[in-house]
């Protein structure tokens, strides 16, 4: 039935993989790191991106697309940007093959098309976003500056997980610049509400909004907001983050702008990202033992129709009724697909759209069309049940709007659930082993920050906006605290 | 007023490098041949794309995404592939940078960094894609595969021209397989209709569908079909390709199938492609001295409404009044942009929208309220006049209509005042002199056809597909021809 999905019990990791491969969302390819997005993983994250896209452009940004290549000096330019980004990353040296004289058929790189400065794949494009907008910004009318763009990055990873971290991904930036710095500050909190929005009611997974620490803010910002989620196994996951980038970039690319009074200053900036790991968020968050379970927002298929028939005759009948139910969902706006094939029984098909997380499945067969009836399954819930044909597409339209907030207050319970206030070292210890968020108070340094990792390899996910405040203890090392941090083992 | 637009009748090549960048459309990156696509730009490339994407969809086509990089020895598998792609390509060779230890503050390539094999960045896709294919058909149940995908590209360019020719691009490339090398032939002719139809259609460029020479083929191709457009300057411009590849890539990636006798069968395969490049063709097809001249269908704003008042108290009553004129043309889908800033006089935004070939312009000032009318100017004709406020949006609708249609007819007239029918060596050279398409007979040889391309600069653009057979003597040798076929200079 499940088409041998490994258990989330028995090996949760597994179960991902095996889920993400089977259930035909991506693939590891022969290039060392990147994946395959295959059509059904590619058509869910269209589905994103265009909810995202209209998002954005409806906050007053618009898309534009700079160079894939970074020339090397424009690295070395912002130094914490340098110091993070230009390790590990792909560094184009040559541009031309030719054949291989020692070798018949076989191509060498040619060593006469060494270039004189190293190009690097863009790991983020800071540094060519803003030595392009030195060109674009003269006067606080060229102000504010909102673009976001849809591109490919890479980061050259060791241990890669389909979606959750692979060499090349897809994601979108957005880089801001503006005159004042309350205005970058404000731009960076739109943003991070635009991803919660986003991430609890399309994908259906409940976050906490926070900022890092500064060990684990972005290369060159002054301050990552970021948006935590929590999977089925404990652990939490970064979902988005949007940076406050002060005046660091403008000042490594010179970009200045005359202000009213015709005074020159430094441009204020922003950027903000999310990628294809939304997907394997997206997957850890509401799927089961069966496979997908998708969110009928972002489902690609909102309700299949599984014909049920014997003979020729009978299914010529099906599919004439079906074609008006097909009729009335579509009118809705509601994404149908009537799988009709005669080389799959439907019991293969049901399995198979378990598999695909399809929101809602309706059977139909010549008993049904003489009871003017269908069997409607819903994936999240696992039931079944008989409605009538009459209002069922108000039906439908009412049970998908149900499973988007299920999923969500689903989550939500299964986060609460897992959610620690802990006071004490041991009691920090055995509630991150239970899995979970949890909610502990430090003493505000870097250097405990980085002891409690090693010993118990969970870090702070955040401290979440408008934390309260409250007088504490450091779990490790009893120093007064004013404020509890989120902590967790994260993917 | 135009911002010192070089005329095309002084420098064609210079007119449209000033109207790509006082457009707003795409400018010359600081990175070696890549350009930034401005947001203007890229949202008539959004545009394109989105009609596109659906004509894909529309015929049983889904996106799917693979990797940026190819391992050389992909590309070394198909060995007329390998000729004609890897050549002049951006070539990774390592994956890591490190501080340079005798230049403080510098990165330096790690030369313990070194990938075993070189990676290629994509300059198409088709020997990353066969090797994936062979992992997804084993059977004919499998078949067809229709992917397509949205991507960026890399081919080493020497001398580059924003969109027309630059290192990196933006692209769509099918790449689908079949059973039968009939299905195969019919979606290449179905993907070039597809183009054929939304470069008319939509972009308003006339095209002659046809088939490659055996030299002017796709690397790989067994038959290039193409679509050849004729730019102001006389010029032709291939506007894409659809490729019948036969069973090259499956032979050379080991891809089989077995059909319904269990036979196992090589696959047969199509690819197909339309880029960036089509922005140029659309600036070089419609647009004049005075700036860019935008297709109804693709322009980002079709009408711009420019509010023409003496005091903030006429400024207030305009605004109420365009709020309903907006309100009634959004309704019926038309993309209006109420330009109310008070930052800019309305003279100056008159020339801005002309420059950036916005369809319709409606002034509107105080003596327009008393009156119920406005002012409407057409960007295409450059005329204008005094229309009543009642049914406005009706003659809008109507007027965007005659737009799209009329830039169409023009370009139309234009290609055939432009097509010439020669039969001697002479009336050939006056021919591409005057600039324009060339029917002409060719003895049908390689050789023949490149010494003409020596000694005139003019390629054979296509065979028109249905060409009339006819006999004739080929312009250059005199030998035996049955069919004339398509010269030109171009792009």
């Amino acid at each position: 039935m499940a088409k041998d999905l490994t258990t989330r019990e028995k090996d949760y990791a597994q179960w991902y993989q095996d889920l993400v491969t089977k259930a035909d969302l991506a693939e590891h390819s022969d290039v060392r790191g990147c994946m395959v997005i295959k059509p059904y993983g590619y058509a869910i994250w269209e589905n994103m991106r265009d909810v995202l896209d209209r998002m954005f452009k409806a906050t007053g940004h618009v898309n534009a697309y700079f160079p894939l290549f970074v020339p090397k000096s424009f690295l070395e330019k912002e130094e914490g940007h340098a110091e993070g980004f230009a390790k590990e990353c792909a560094v184009v040296t040559h541009y031309r093959l030719k054949n291989d004289p020692d070798n018949p058929g076989k191509l060498m790189v040619d060593p006469e098309s060494k270039l004189e400065e190293e190009l690097i794949v863009r790991p983020t494009s800071e540094a060519i976003i803003w030595n392009t907008y030195r060109g674009w910004i003269q006067s606080y009318r060229d102000l504010p500056l909102l673009i976001n763009q849809w591109a490919n990055v890479v980061r050259w990873e060791m241990r890669t997980r389909l979606f959750l971290r692979t060499t090349e991904f897809l994601w979108q930036e957005g880089h801001t610049a503006h005159s004042t710095k309350a205005e970058a500050i404000e731009e960076t909190e739109r943003m991070l509400h635009v991803y919660a929005d986003f991430v609890e009611n399309y994908m259906g997974v409940p976050v906490i909004k926070g900022i890092k620490t500064a060990s684990e803010r972005f290369a060159g910002a002054e301050e990552t907001y970021c948006i935590e989620a929590l999977m089925q196994d404990g652990k939490a996951l970064q979902a988005g983050t949007s940076h406050f980038l002060g005046q660091n970039f403008a000042k490594a690319f010179d970009v200045q702008f005359a202000n009213k009074e015709g005074k020159l200053e430094y441009v204020w900036a922003t950027s903000w990202g999310v990628s294809t790991r939304l997907m394997g968020a997206l997957v850890m968050s509401h799927s089961d033992d069966n496979g997908l379970v998708l969110p009928p927002r972002l489902a690609p298929t909102q309700v299949v129709i599984v014909p049920i028939y014997r003979t020729d005759e009978e299914r010529a009948r099906i599919a004439e009724r079906v074609a008006e139910i097909e009729k009335e969902l579509a009118m809705r706006g509601i994404r149908v697909k009537f799988d009709n094939r005669d080389t799959h029984r439907p019991g293969w098909k049901f399995a198979e759209y378990e598999l695909r997380g399809v929101p809602l499945r309706i059977g139909i067969g010549p008993k049904d069309l003489e009871a003017n009836q269908v069997e409607l399954a819903r994936r999240d819930t696992l039931t079944k049940g008989t409605v009538s044909q009459i209002g069922l597409a108000d039906h439908i339209e009412k049970l998908l709007h149900e499973i988007q907030h299920n999923l969500f207050a689903q989550a939500e319970a299964r986060r609460t659930a897992s959610s620690h206030y802990v006071n004490t070292w041991d009691e920090f210890n055995a509630a991150l082993d239970k899995g979970g968020f949890v909610y502990a108070h430090w003493d505000g340094t870097a250097e405990t920050e980085q002891k409690i990792k090693e010993k118990t390899k969970a870090t702070i996910r955040c401290i979440p906006l408008n934390n309260p405040q409250e007088a504490g203890q450091c779990i490790l090392t009893g120093n007064a605290s004013v404020q509890r941090v989120v902590f967790a083992r994260a993917y």
